[in-house]
């Protein structure tokens, strides 16, 4: 058996059965190995940043790690950044190199290159397998290192001649590392905390299932604790039926005002909050004077569990204030962001996940979704952007009875869009609304707030910022690529288009044109 | 005068005044300062990879280094496959890394990650800028270093609030490293190797200039030696009027072929031929037992200068063979990978740049560009696939009175397709022939190669390979970032497509729709 054979098929035993790829000449005989373990779905990327993406969502989804197979150094690097997310989400996810086979290396042919020192920036566990007799342990060591720390990158390094060599042989799964359990004392110094007034209890991570939402929603209605949720939440069960949160506001001054007055704030899977970006005179941590942090559950503990433990101790007859089903109808006419996020929320349909990459709009989206149906949201954990259209690509690989719901920046969208293809090839259930402003809108906002002023919409540096010369169509761009698509400029048109995206199977991207926030 | 302006400024004033960038919100300053510094031209591009490879291309031609601007850790993963292919190439090449404001660090915020592991990868210096005062003679330091080593890739990473404080001040440019002298003895040691049978004289790197082409031909006239020039050059002159030589195959039995026999083998700015890939049972070191390598120039010498005094020494009147410019019509009727390469060669205009990225037509399209117009011709040097349409955009700026064609593989083609907006933006006279076979071609030769057969066409493993299903409409992609394009099924359709492409001003897409090859 070659190596490679061994080591699909034991990943394959090992229950990680789905493979985003794309590869090259290294990778030959994996992809041949699909041909003799019909139980790996092999997942065609055009670009290795769909590939990493899509796997990052799939395990938030699916709760068990894709792998992913990337083409030496710079396949690596093509799907760096969605990797990233993935660290920045602590989402379980192997990702296989493939590299010139071992005897190869000293000829420093064109494609070499130090992939281990570029792994190790996104990964917990990086390993070059070096004997074919080794390489489906190998495999099953990295499996199982990602579920370390509470979820993590594993990344194997696979030279060619391993993978080719005969004298494999499969491995069994190893074991899997378990979130820590509640600690006792941390429930119960939580315990305090929420029990004095004044109390927030800030959500993320592993906290944001259903079981840690409804506790989460019982502390609050017991104790009078403020919930939010972090800001770029992982996945995030919400809408009616569950706890009505903000989540924490993405600029500084959002969450500084959000967070004022607050005597202590308690961790429960999130991180003490921090401002995404450094500025001229705003505090980088923040956490008000005077508010004790408390961590009820950090990253390798099961948050959801602890708690569920403190709202035994401090809620144990409380019932939790649920958001309705109230989506109002949008208002007609011209889009604009309000609108449009309306007609989302109006249209969502049961048990939809939704793909948050809205960017300047996710501010107004947020509170739209609340009373929308139940739902889940993947966001951008790590803001390295291009995560949409692929995240929406393996949420529906991982839940294929669900439809999925992107909501898409378009200058976003354009570092990732050939996800589209693979959405088309494998007719997947998911619905695009690519907000299109014609602007990177968010830096507009940033550079204003440099102190450019008008500079922001005209001159040489606000034509950096602009995607209106030319205006990319996004329905060609999408038909090109096998996904059917419409543009649409008022309420009306894009809630004829939700319809027509929802009831009919396989992918769709709607092209609302609005104005450019601010 | 912020940090900023004081970089941007000294910049420009060096004669680095084009940088290709993909801002974020850590480099809005920036951004800003081309408002305040008109010689420097900002070229926006909508994905990292652009910037890159267009900044490689831009060298190439200009022979003076462009500028790259990227968003942290994650922009700079996405650039780094065309920094690979840049730093094979030995071109120089300034990356500016923008990053968390120096205080921000701390707070390990969502897009803090290693930059400096990863920018060493590909680079030959790296460095962080730590205070306003130092900023732009960092900068100058850079600049100088991306002369070194014949030509590298220099990194410097700019904090934000480095960028944004006040205090910078311009800095004089430093000298740059001359490539080294011809050394006599190697000289020597190569006469005495031409001057023997059976020699080969191995062309590459800064060899492929006019001059260096020209002592090359003069050299085999007068003593037999056969002329070779690697198989992926970084910046050749060649067409007619040139000598005619081949490139080096690209399998390594086609490249042992064509060394068979060699009694020497003479370098010239080429390094030692190793196979591109390792194969089962095929040596990686292309070299013929018992072939002296003799090594005339590498990497950091003046390969030209050295053909010349090499010339001068063994061919002081010899008069070459010269390429004429003969390009036969194409045969008419349905096109495929002859036809196309034909029509390409004979409607080549004047002085033209070409980029080939055909991957698996480029056996084709080079015999077929032996004869065309004189022309300089860009090759994948690094072998990471998306560089095509990011350096016809860069070439195109570093040389706005030639057009430019690139010969692209529709694979590849679709990991940096968003260059194409930046060819509209900035109404470049690029024409892409875009080679549609459905696949990725060459990978299915070499799923065949591994003894694959049949399942290289259908099976589980052959549809990792196969891009029909559905075919990507390069039509409707062109034209969605704004470049008009023709679909083409005929010669005469492809040969009308081309004048119509080389008359009309700005950027075209020709879709040449072919049968795969093999």
């Amino acid at each position: 058996m070659r190596g490679a054979q061994a080591l699909v098929g034991s990943l394959a035993g090992a229950g990680v059965d789905v493979c985003f790829m794309n590869p090259g000449t290294s990778e030959m005989h994996f992809v041949q190995a699909l041909d003799d373990v019909p139980e790996m779905r092999g997942v065609l990327a055009l670009f290795e940043g769909v590939a990493t993406g899509a796997a990052d969502a799939y395990a938030r989804i699916a709760g068990k790690p894709a792998a992913v197979l990337l083409h030496l150094g710079p396949g690596l690097g093509n799907g760096l950044a969605n990797l990233h997310n993935a660290r920045r989400a602590g989402t379980p996810l192997l990702c296989v190199v493939g590299a010139h086979a071992t005897q190869h290396v000293r000829h420093d042919a064109p494609l070499e290159s130090d992939i281990t020192s570029v792994a190790r920036t996104v990964s917990g566990w990086v390993h070059t397998s070096g004997d074919v007799r080794d390489v489906a342990d190998d495999a099953m060591r990295a499996v199982a290192a990602t579920s370390e720390r509470g979820g993590q990158v594993a990344t194997l390094v696979l030279p060619a001649d391993v993978s080719w060599s005969e004298g494999g042989a499969p491995a069994p799964p190893r074991r899997a590392t378990a979130p820590e359990p509640p600690d006792a004392s941390r429930v119960a110094a939580a315990a305090s905390a929420v029990a004095g007034s004044g109390s927030v209890l800030l959500l993320g991570g592993p906290a944001l299932t259903a079981k840690g939402m409804d506790a989460a929603g019982r502390i609050a209605a017991a104790t009078g604790a403020r919930l939010l949720v972090e800001t770029f939440p992982r996945c995030w069960e919400t809408g009616a039926g569950r706890p009505r949160v903000d989540k924490l506001g993405y600029f500084a001054e959002q969450a500084l005002a959000q967070l004022e007055g607050a005597s202590s704030l308690v961790l429960a899977g999130a991180r003490s909050p921090v401002s995404f970006f450094g500025y001229p005179g705003v505090p980088g941590d923040l956490v008000p004077d005077g508010c004790a942090v408390v961590t009820l559950a950090d990253a390798p503990s099961d948050a959801a569990a602890a708690l569920d433990e403190l709202a035994a101790a401090v809620a144990p007859d409380a019932v939790a204030d649920l958001a309705p089903h109230d989506a109002p109808a949008p208002a007609p006419g011209p889009l604009d962001v309000r609108s449009l996020c309306a007609a989302v929320a109006a249209t969502l349909p049961d048990d939809a996940i939704v793909v948050d990459e809205s960017l300047t709009a996710a501010a107004v989206l947020g509170p739209a979704l609340q009373t929308a149906a139940p739902h889940t949201q993947l966001a951008l954990t790590g803001g390295a952007i291009g995560q949409g259209p692929p995240a929406a690509l393996g949420a529906a690989i991982a839940a294929p009875d669900r439809p999925v719901v992107a909501v898409q920046a378009d200058g976003s969208a354009l570092y990732t869009f050939q996800a589209l293809w693979t959405q088309a090839r494998e007719q997947l259930d998911v619905t695009t609304v690519l907000i299109n402003n014609s602007a990177y809108a968010i830096l507009r906002v940033e550079l204003t707030r440099t102190g450019a002023g008008e500079a922001a919409h005209s001159g040489r540096a606000g034509r950096m910022l602009d995607l209106s010369d030319p205006t990319p169509d996004f329905v060609s761009l999408a038909t090109g690529l096998g996904v059917p698509a419409r543009r649409v400029t008022t309420t009306e048109e894009l809630l004829d288009a939700l319809r027509w995206a929802h009831d009919e199977p396989g992918p769709h991207l709607i092209e609302a044109i609005v104005p450019a926030l601010g």
